[in-house]
């Protein structure tokens, strides 16, 4: 099987998210690093590139060229990672969609509403893959929890609990030279949302997933407690579905003894399903009536859904970075299935893509709607 | 010591919370129980007595029988327990607060906003002290959390995030002969509040009891997931503080998985608590940027606040009994200081009594106008 | 149903055990402290009773005088609660024995084995009941372990893992002042066993309690980290049954972040069950092959022979002192029947009495024994 | 920076550990796999390395071809991944280092002890580097430990508990068709220990890891439940130190509900350390006397010698995987560093190779003895 060639926007020395999607493409073995643009600051792109042990001529200077160049050579890339900040993601995605380079964009999807409706044309004008790294999907308990919710595990959904609390902005650190908090709390380039753009977007669409259902009103309380502060970094978010269920979400990043203390619980008419990102290996399933159960990744009680995307025995924990990769896994399949001829809309599978993408928009958008209306209800 | 004479209005044969206060008054030693109005069924009454073993001349078919003969009484009860359902509360612990009679009363204050003037203004008018039993206030760790919150070890508060959540109502057991849910159920026997008014009340009691913070408005999302049931079992609540903290409180009925699922974190500037009713021993305190520190009941980290209403060692888990038990004993030091002749005003010290009663009923008035309202802000 | 009264030798003012059992005596309310010989000091006897209000003329200054007096009145004891250090158990009992008063004594047994052959006489001489409190065994989820291996839940018994550890002798507090360590640490007053007396039969007797079985050899190697301590404070102790199982113990005074870290993990065929006194509310059951279960207290999967034991609803926690209680109780039904003319074997029920105290005593002399002998193997 | 050219002996279709080691290469991008003898049986090897996209040319039938081969090539491999069963190990590892070819190998060292010797010899006789992977050193909080005792945080170390229990042996699953049962029951390919040598070597290089000593006597009782099993599943072991430290350790393949439960716990004069395998991202320290503190991987309290080998931010958790991987990294900087002409003698660092191997050797055969003489003290 021969590896996938993959390039790089954004991802430089000091980033964050760049490393991971590098370790993500690497895990399972099914793509070679061979392009970059891993800096707007070209001098520190090249010097990313060397670091990585890019060939020096695929080492670019901004994207566009990259696009071009790339496209030109015979070798060139067939995947490319984007993973820059918020506001960049469209103007990064589109050069590479518009010659048909396969795309692994980071979420949210844009910065701004008119950028999330440039990237919708942008992908259904292209023949690529678009996929929108919503890694918390990749855990495997989440895939057996989106299964057994589908097998009517939990009976008819009733109520949704999901939280994604951080702390690591409780003091003002974007004025400490903190890189990471630094663009997002920018409007410029974070878009409109702040906690509920960067986390709160996971929380909501990894309810979704397991859920398999999208609120269709919600009701937002936003607010910044960091000094000086212009985006949300607190929301308490009520919502309400089609079904009749009603849910609540909260993210926040100034809530000291919180990391990343993802978690869903969702309750039925038949039983109750709890998972920890911080404890990923193990879904909590209580039949009603019944005692709680562990199960475990790849162990006792683990289905389908969940050990085909496992790669060690339970126990031995897997983490962040497997479901990350899993994604990444995932994407090598589809596009290698691309490539071999078979449709775009049969391939996406389980794999978050534009959907996901512009419904993390839609969230963000009624979220700071309602919460400049006073919390009323927004419809989604 | 002398034993303070306690009477029981309520409590009869099948009632929960009954035996609850019963267990609570004997742990520390301070009451003994010699007279009682079981049940509002005279023969019901007549038989709980006998099976408590109470002097058969005392076990009175109603309780203005009781209080008039009891008062009459040299030796008669001087504090009485109100363990009715709720819409008996104010009519029970009338004639024994126009008497003198101590009552200890369980919540809420009662089932309608009448009946809390009229037992406001009873209360007012008696030279008896009024306890409210908010039990779970009697906790040691939320004792310490308290005083820590005062100390100033979080901060200035930010966030509150209460929860409350049961599923013993997940199937329509009103209508299978499960009484406790039967009078919960009703309207009528229970006020407007089902499940806020039930276990709302407490999570909403605890979050002011620790923060010291009332919320001045909130905007609540009530919901009645079991079939043809009149008030809510489930209750999402957002919460706004004159301070400019924000909170959320949520309680269930209806989420399998849960039993009693009080638990409590709060995030400040400087820090963040988390107590759970369920693991009760324990007070998990993050000072911003150093690792969470678990404190444990009378052991390490304990401070008087915790451990001066802690009875046996770390380790050794006192529970809700226990908890309970504690109010019982304050309320016991409380009545003899009265009867020693101190005023009042002086005496409630951590004793949850009409204030509390009445913040709670504002707390049910408010979710269920706001409800109403489609979640709109209300005024507390 | 009239209350059995009851007397008390030891737990004066500073002692911990005695007020335990006096809390353990009140929770259920079948017992009346009415009479005490407080302590060996006749002055601090006094002033310990006055202050727990028994009657003076019942507040004696020796357990023979209290035992001599008590057997003469009409209204005398019925019961006596035994709480002295170890080396006092056989004095202190034998007189209340002999004049056909019940006991309820503290564990270990008593401090010699010579005490300990005398005790076994007594009490067979008596016709009184003889309860040792094991209190550890009145945990419902105990009582349900129990009956789930008596009832093959985990098939045959394989591994028993056992472990009871502390940290509050770490430092040297013995010459600090701390009474508790004090006795402990003195061979005169504590026996042959420190950690192994005082902590390890409890873990032994749990064990026993619950698979049905004694070990029938033991390999014991004992260690005393206190700088001049007489006594282990530490003790690995490795068990062979006859049935073939294996097992293993560990106790320990100086493990620091432990609390009272008694834990139970038994392994069989056909599956494992888990239980920890500082969690005691919950039991891990895992039938093999299938995912773990956590089975509440009167919760889902609670059975009979812990729900029978229990008090309040799942969620509401339980505690040490319910566990006590519940001896208590149990010992309270026994000696009614008794009363009644029911013959004294025929009693006990899950009472933990002579025999464990003798299998206790067995296991510190094999510990002690082997561990003299390079912890050769030893016949308990 | 280039990749090493790494080749790999074992790890065919069906492996576990080839598998993991594979993964564990890739992680962090320091080496390609470019060779390999992936299984005795010739076609499997063939048919695994075009599975894995090896050059069909350098896809060998036998380990001693490829290292003639490998060794001969301009662009042959620079080290080997051996993860054949272990009675394979010496043999294996012996001509590549015999060619200077660098050897990372599973544990244990060998089946053997004369293997071992042999081993011994050949990595002596070498100029090549032999890393051992027992991989959970690579764990960052047990790095972090590892330190802490160092820098005396837990004082004078006095007792250690570790233990691995296991259940995937609980039945006779060596008849069922596991493979991974099969050799590891067979004392010809697994050697003379069962669980004591798959897991309990683990358990025993990890205590000697973290406390910075080994023991000098143990005490073994060896058992097998599963019907006909040679070897040990199950295995009890009292351990004593030089320096006075008492210690226990328990290993188990048949524990129902364990998955892969290796946990330790330490515990010294001023403080105690505990840390357990399935949640590996957390370090709970107590300073005597003090709250026990959850230090977090790369979070509050996290120091230098866990964060220098972690990937992301704490809350998001790095597992198995990742602890692997670290092991591949610090073998790559030190293959580089050998490359570059230093002293193989300073280059391990933290990273376990001969002497851990020996030390595990030593300790299966003191076990084996010490079992057959029915658990005396045996000299390690």
């Amino acid at each position: 099987m021969k590896r996938i060639r993959l390039g790089m926007v954004g991802g430089g020395a000091d980033a964050f998210i760049g490393g991971v999607h590098r370790i993500a493409s690497r895990i399972d073995g099914h793509y070679d690093l061979v392009a970059g643009a891993l800096s707007s600051t070209p001098e520190k792109a090249k010097k990313s590139g060397e670091a990585l042990g890019l060939d020096p001529d695929r080492s670019y200077g901004s994207f566009e060229e990259m696009a071009e160049a790339e496209a030109a050579r015979e070798d060139g890339i067939e995947a490319v990672s984007i993973v820059t900040p918020n506001h960049v993601h469209f103007a990064a995605a589109k050069p590479f969609l518009d010659r048909g380079i396969h795309v692994i964009c980071d979420k949210p999807l844009t910065a701004t509403f008119d950028d999330a409706e440039a990237m919708e044309k942008a992908v259904h004008a292209s023949k690529a893959l678009f996929i929108l790294t919503h890694n918390y999907t990749g855990y495997p308990m989440i895939r057996q929890a989106q299964a057994m919710v589908a097998d009517g595990a939990i009976g008819t959904l009733r109520v949704v609990q999901v939280e994604y609390p951080q702390d690591w902005m409780t003091d003002d650190v974007e004025s400490q030279g903190v890189k990471q908090a630094e663009w997002r709390t920018d409007p410029e380039r974070s878009g409109a949302g702040g906690a509920i753009g960067d986390i709160g977007t996971h929380a909501y669409n990894l309810a979704a997933f397991v859920t398999g259902q999208v609120p269709e009103r919600l009701a937002a309380d936003l607010q910044s407690f960091g000094a000086g502060r212009a985006l949300d970094d607190n929301a308490h978010v009520m919502l309400r579905y089609d079904s009749g269920a009603r849910g609540m979400l909260w993210c926040s990043q100034v809530a000291p003894g919180c990391e990343n203390g993802l978690r869903l619980r969702i309750f039925g008419s038949a039983g109750g399903l709890e998972w920890a990102q911080e404890d990923p290996n193990y879904l909590w399933y209580t039949p009603h009536g019944e005692p709680s159960r562990r199960i475990t990744r790849n162990g006792a009680g683990a289905t389908e859904a969940g050990t085909s995307v496992s790669r060690i025995p339970p126990g031995h924990p897997e983490g962040y970075l497997e479901a990350f990769a899993t994604l990444y896994t995932e994407a090598a399949e589809a596009i290698r299935a691309a490539q071999a001829g078979e449709p775009r809309e049969t391939l996406m599978g389980k794999l978050p893509g534009l959907t996901a993408g512009l419904e993390g928009m839609a969230f963000i958008r009624a979220c700071v709607t309602s919460a400049k209306d006073d919390a009323a209800w927004v419809k989604i």
